[in-house]
């Protein structure tokens, strides 16, 4: 059996496909997100990553299946994932699934207070908790890997004039990669940008993002979503076995009848 | 607040207390097994981290659950896991409890078949799958990472005469340390010692343990397995804050109210 | 200051440039390893890549800087390197030139005997040893990464007929990836395909490759070491400051006199 | 061959020797220095480690070879290194000599401006760059993985009124693990706090100390300092073979002849 490994969209020539999804609470019950996100955060970004050169798609929690049907998924490249308030109105099955299409080659980018969503916490393994502050205040999201492709195109640092602080300690595994790590005004710093691999799939964590404050508008943070796109499309997906009883390669002994399965 | 970092037992100069669970139903079920472990493999594992100086009990399937209780866990520093054909019997509560208390620093030993344990595929958040082969064949653990204390006292390699074969790919997140790789003779390889951190606590898996072959009166493999106990023993539990509404460390201004919490 | 980013070959859509660095000694030296390999190894490699859609060049130990000149490594995206027996003649000055090429980004790919070339070691910052013998033995390269780029189209394992046998402990650093892992009739086994990164550059190692064997008219030897030079140039090149005296994004007072600068 | 892992002090029931090496420059030459550290910021480091239970003696620049011979060093479980405005000056031979007890088991704590010594550059591979600025700034130096010995008992961060600061991008290799990251008033970030392994050597990076500020006497930092020897001395030293002509373990044909060795 080989490794057909089929090609993402980014690799194979054809445009990668991603689906942005939003849980799409706050922007209807609340005035000052509704003001910053008129028609949700996932139509921001969305054009965004349109305006990047991605196919995009969207999906939220108050769709069928919150939009994520096979059929969906069968044709997402990359899934987005905003989510604050309501988390655990994801259905398991769902998550199940999205797991396992990560597992598969699906690149999925966690945004902000998406950190504890169930999908971000079920391929951790943590509780993923974390520090806050909501004092508008000041965050400069600096570059630790500069050579990373996440990192392409970004200054020393990203300034935001207003933002949610989070602050360490982070409870998630040590990051493959630690791209970007925040300071904030009030003295913190955080783990802002985090790559991770599970199986054949690539995450990226990136900590911008507010439903308060108008970051996504920030062209900076966008650049950097985009990039973060671009390279969880850019690994494989793998049609190695992943169980199965196999005939040895060497000429050995296979009679023994010791089995209890 | 201040990190107190409650030492474990094998750095506080008390003994490591190791509870060693085990699913135990080859052992009632099945002749072959029954001869190797007559009294289950739990009995024989307690025996050898008993020997080697850590305090011990069992507990296994059968018990109320399933002898992890918060009393037991509150008085267990390594946990070490065996099960093969009973893992969806495992109530999901004790799955849970388990995984918070590694979180919180308990150490976690997962042993063989457990690889496809509840907690295992957790706190890793993969399939944990692998190739796998009942032949009784020749397998050779080789020491990748020699100056690891989990390597102390070990050959080159350990050489085990009958051994059901593991094989890769083992999907699993590429591990924080390597210590042993296998070769069989079959002609597979395994990555058989990895070494996680999931929050506060120390996870290692060991590959060799079948339950129809005599692995465990093996004194190099208990040998690996003490050395393990001890480092996952050797983790701290911190008692910083998970979750947190912090107070800024700087002077700055507080006042926005734009929150929807 | 931003960040550029200078996109190499892979990513800009113009051809990644390798260059293919051969020791060429024994070639000119030994009769068995001059009908395999009658124009140098080198040659071979070089030939594979073109085929694959790489610009290459070539360069050898006996050329004037060893080939490897200022002007040829600015027109370098990927170097390849093969040494054996002459890693002592390689001057100090050219090693280190070459080492600021792969922390400013370049990519490098290490092949087999390479393990104890200056720039290698170098760039690890350790001994590199490893155990060997010459038993023309069978060699199975397993994938352990699947989903990654440099295993795409590769089996579950490349089987060769007739191999030097590199085994563990192997003094590198722990890959950031392990993507190979060998086995070998003998019984031993080795991590034969490792990723690493050095500030922008990406190194992978990779094992096959002995002289006195054919391994390099291996076609899916070859497609893994196209898959390694594609990978490799996949990384960027930031123009971030390196070291530099930074004046304060913070109002803060910087009046202060106490250096000893 | 046994690997029989000498253990080193602290877990031998002997004490951990320490080997306090220092430049000893700016003390000797600086007033403003001089004035905090008289008898040498070696002479401070060597107190807080006795304190800590440690055998500790010190090393200079100015000693024959550095006061690092083979006989101090095959006496030393673990060196501190401390080094600013000569790093040059100190002997290749010397570094080489270090490196080489490094792999075989010593630690290693590089500590502030250490960071560009020839010691860590060689251990690390890159350029090890930063940026920098002598302000007498505000830092405060967050525990990032609370679990790990050496954040043993540290508060959620360490507050220093007065440091120099050092910011990203830190040219170094990926961190195995990363423990402490710092916040600076003037508004960068810093991973302060980084743990590498190189063969059997476990190497710790510590940035707090600059010579100007009295760094060192802040018993927290010296706190750090005693937690990173703990750790490094914990490790083993393994006497499993570095190169190797093996004997394979299966019975293969050995006859092949065609090396050029």
């Amino acid at each position: 059996m080989g490794n057909s490994f089929t090609a993402l969209g980014s690799t194979s020539g054809m445009a990668t496909t991603v689906t942005v999804w939003n849980e799409y609470v706050h922007e209807q019950e609340n005035e000052t997100v509704a003001d910053i996100y008129p028609d949700g955060i996932h139509a921001v970004l969305a054009d965004a990553l349109e305006e990047r050169g991605f196919e995009t798609r969207t999906a939220t929690l108050q769709e069928d299946e919150h939009g994520l049907t096979e059929d969906v998924l069968d044709d997402t490249d990359v899934l987005t994932w905003w989510g604050h308030t309501a988390h655990d109105e994801v259905r398991d099955d769902v998550v199940e699934r999205v797991q396992e299409r990560v597992h598969d080659g699906m690149g999925l980018i966690v945004l902000h207070s998406g950190h504890f969503s169930k999908i971000f916490k079920r391929l951790m393994g943590t509780s993923c908790g974390l520090q806050w502050r909501e004092a508008a205040e000041r965050e400069r999201i600096w570059t630790v890997a500069p050579g990373h492709p996440i990192a392409e195109g970004v200054d020393e640092c990203i300034e935001l004039d207003e933002a949610e602080m989070y602050g360490e300690p982070f409870r998630v595994p040590e990051p493959d990669r630690l791209v970007f790590t925040s300071w904030f005004e009030g003295g913190e710093v955080f783990r802002s940008g985090c790559c991770y691999e599970r199986e054949d799939g690539r995450i990226f964590y990136f900590r911008p993002g507010h439903e308060t404050y108008p970051v996504y508008h920030n062209e900076d943070v966008l650049d950097v979503v985009g990039n973060a796109v671009e390279w969880a499309a850019s690994g494989g997906s793998s049609d190695l076995p992943t169980v199965q009883n196999a005939e040895p390669r060497e000429d050995i002994d296979t009679s023994d009848e010791r089995s209890v399965h």
